[in-house]
Formats: structure tokens, C-alpha cells, sequence
């Protein structure tokens, strides 16, 4: 019998976990001894707050980031080989989603191992309800190019697409370059079409507002180094 | 003062709530009194499951279906304007995603109402979390058309812009039509394609498997009314 491969999500920032964790992560944990985490400290962090009863100091971290590859990404599977349960833990929201655990979960499908997700926040997911926003069609197309020109255009084909294929568009930004970013959409956009900023989701300073362009344009909120979702549709 | 939208997410099927609701959930429902949903039925057994206390023939619930149109839809935000809170409740998962919350939660942005999503279960971003499949760059497009040959059409052109634009392509179905689907993917789709086939999401039935397609071929499983998420990927 192989183990499972957990995929535990973690909360967005600094708020009660109770808020965003179901009960039952809180159970899942207290039966995990391995963890997959990009970064050890936040994670002991998390399982701390969220209740483990086993000593943390007993848990065995193994790190997956981005300069983990192929074969090393492979070996970090061989405890569910050897029937161990694993938890796949995100930085911050779910796991595999806009972060480097995707890879891991298509390995772990390739040798038939059960894959469990497991329910928590997703800002892209919140962004997207809270925006009112086409929910019956929408993409996510992660970060947006560093250079301005480039981010202007991809901005452009992103407005178009969102019309043509009727299809929300979402991405995020580096939390730092987000005024830069607003301050790009507002000046390229139709007036018409529909921006929903989202930002400090589930904390106690979440701001999230739909507004048209022509809106924005009068009133550009101050989001600098917040961490932030963009949502486009012009109809 | 104007009240507040809170988006309320349910269970995908019969699980217990503490597996997908977090406790916050159980918090905020004992301080609402309107609902919107689609269902009164459905939404005053979940809330009694999930421990409401007061009395639910104390609550007032305001439906919210695809036959509400326009000026109808406007109403149901009045109290909203009077100071008091509304729960959008989904009949499964989370509103506005694939279900007609949308159109309330735009139209609340527009009278200037704090909208305030909470975390629940969502199949599709469940779905993409244990898929494997490329998390940073993803799209739902809904459900499928019912006509064979639109329905090949459409899995086809999915399929190219999953390779075209590197995006994982995630789709429903009704569930009595699922063995048609996986069919139709099966012998339309090129053999190193990627599809996860995600189904029972949450309950103690789930089923997640991705494999390429020429593993599928030889053993595909019978999913017949069983709720699924397709997700699929061309590299």
C-alpha cells in the first residue's frame, strides 16, 4: 500500500485559522509525520498555530522550490512509496496552484498515488466570487511581464480576450510593482470595462472593489506592497 | 450604514461540514438573517447542519434562480441598503462560481456594499489543485455543449489552446452524460494529452486520476451521475 499525498492549504496572512481552515486539516495533520514545503520556518510556523499535538521537532521537512528539479522532485515522493502519508503545504493559499507543487502532484499521479486535496483559501478563487464578475468562464494567467511595455500589451490581449471569449481574466502582480500595474490598466483599458481590485483577502484590512474604468480613473486606491488580485472584463 | 454581502459556501455532497466548512462560517450564519439561494430547501438544511442557533423559521430567504431577471435581482439587495446583512448561499460550493450569483454580487459592488467572500469547497479549484496539471496558467469554460459534434468541436479547441496558450483547460458536464464525455475525449484527443478526471470531490467516494490518454484508453472508469471536473492539457 502506497501513501497519500495530502495538499493542505494554509492561510493568506495574519488571520484567526479558524477563519479559513476547516476543522478537519487539523485532524489530517496529527496523522502526518512529512511535509513538502517551500520554506521550513513558515511551515512548522503554520502547523504550530493550527493545533499539531506531535512535537514539531519530530516532523521531517522535505523543501521543494523553484530550484528543485527532475530527479531530486522524484525522490522527494519515495515516503509515500513506502506507505507514508505526505503533506504538500503552500506559502500562503492551496498548494499546486501558482506555486511549485504542481509538478509534485503529476509525479505522484504517474505512480499511482492518491492525491487528496483538501479545502482552504484561495485568493484567486475569492477574488473571483467577490468580483461578481463572469464566474461561469474565467482564466488565470499568473503574473503579468516585469517590463512596461510588455505588461501594457499583455494587459491589452488579456481586455480583449476577456470580451471575445467572454471570459474573466485574472492575474496578480509582485505586491511592490501593484500601483505601477493599476496605474497601467487604467491608462490602457476601454472606460467601460470592468476592473475588480482584491486585495488583503480574508484579512481584516481586505479591500475588494468591481468598478468600470472610467471609475478607478477618479479614485485610484493606494495598494502599495499589499498582496493583490486583478480581475478584467469588458462585456 | 450598509449591510454587508457575505458569500457562503456549502458541502459538494453528503460530508461532514467540518471537513470543508471552516468554523468562522458557523460564526457568521448566526449573525445573518436573509438568505439568498436557489433553494430554501437545500439552504435550511445546511445551515442546520452546520449548528445554526437561532430558529430557521426565524430567517427570511429570498430565491435566487435562473428565472430571476433584472429589476427582481435589485430588490433582493433592499436590505442590504437598510443596514442589515445578506448570506449568499450556494447549492454547492461556493456562489458566484458557475452558479447565478454573479449578477448580485456585480450589482452589489455598483450600490457601493462591502462584499465579503468566505472560504469553502470548490470543485473546480480542488479539481486543479490535484490535477497536477499546470497551476499558473489555467481556465474554466463551464459546461460542454449537449450536441455531439459541438461537444467534439469544443473538446478539440480545447485541447489545441491547452497547448497553444500552456493552460490547463478545466470543464463540467451533467453527470449523466459523463461516459459520453470521457468518450468523446478519449477518441478525439491526441494519445500523450493529458486528462484528470476528478469526481465525488470531497466525499468519501472521491476519485482523482490523471494519466495521458492512451492510458485512459485502455480502462476507462464508469463515473455515470457521478459529479466530475474534467481538466485537460496538451504540453
Amino acid at each position: 500500500m502506497t501513501g497519500k499525498l495530502y495538499l493542505i492549504p494554509s492561510p493568506l496572512g495574519d488571520c484567526p485559522i479558524d477563519n479559513v481552515i476547516p476543522v478537519y486539516i487539523k485532524h489530517i495533520i496529527n496523522t502526518i509525520d512529512i511535509y513538502i514545503a517551500e520554506d521550513v520556518r513558515t511551515v512548522r510556523r503554520y502547523l504550530k498555530k493550527a493545533g499539531i499535538v506531535k512535537p514539531v521537532d519530530e516532523l521531517i521537512f522535505l523543501i521543494l522550490n523553484e530550484h528543485t528539479h527532475g530527479a531530486e522532485i522524484g525522490k522527494l515522493l519515495n515516503p509515500l512509496l513506502e506507505g507514508k502519508n505526505i503533506g504538500l503545504v503552500s506559502e500562503a493559499g492551496v498548494p499546486a496552484i501558482a506555486d511549485p507543487g504542481a509538478d509534485i502532484v503529476r509525479l505522484a499521479h504517474e505512480k499511482n498515488i492518491d492525491v487528496i486535496p483538501l479545502t482552504g483559501p484561495s485568493s484567486i478563487l475569492l477574488a473571483m466570487m467577490a468580483s461578481g464578475l463572469n464566474g461561469q468562464n474565467f482564466a488565470f494567467a499568473g503574473y503579468l511581464p516585469v517590463q512596461k511595455n510588455d505588461r501594457i500589451k499583455q494587459i491589452r490581449h488579456l481586455e480583449k480576450k476577456s470580451e471575445t471569449e467572454n471570459q474573466t481574466q485574472i492575474f496578480i502582480e509582485a505586491p511592490y510593482r501593484n500601483q505601477h500595474l493599476i496605474t497601467d490598466i487604467v491608462d490602457n483599458c476601454n472606460p467601460n470595462t470592468y476592473l475588480c481590485i482584491a486585495c488583503d483577502i480574508t484579512l481584516h484590512t481586505e479591500y475588494i472593489k468591481t468598478k468600470q474604468i472610467k471609475d478607478w480613473n477618479k479614485n485610484i486606491p493606494d495598494i502599495n506592497k499589499r498582496p493583490a488580485i486583478f480581475l478584467i472584463h469588458k462585456f
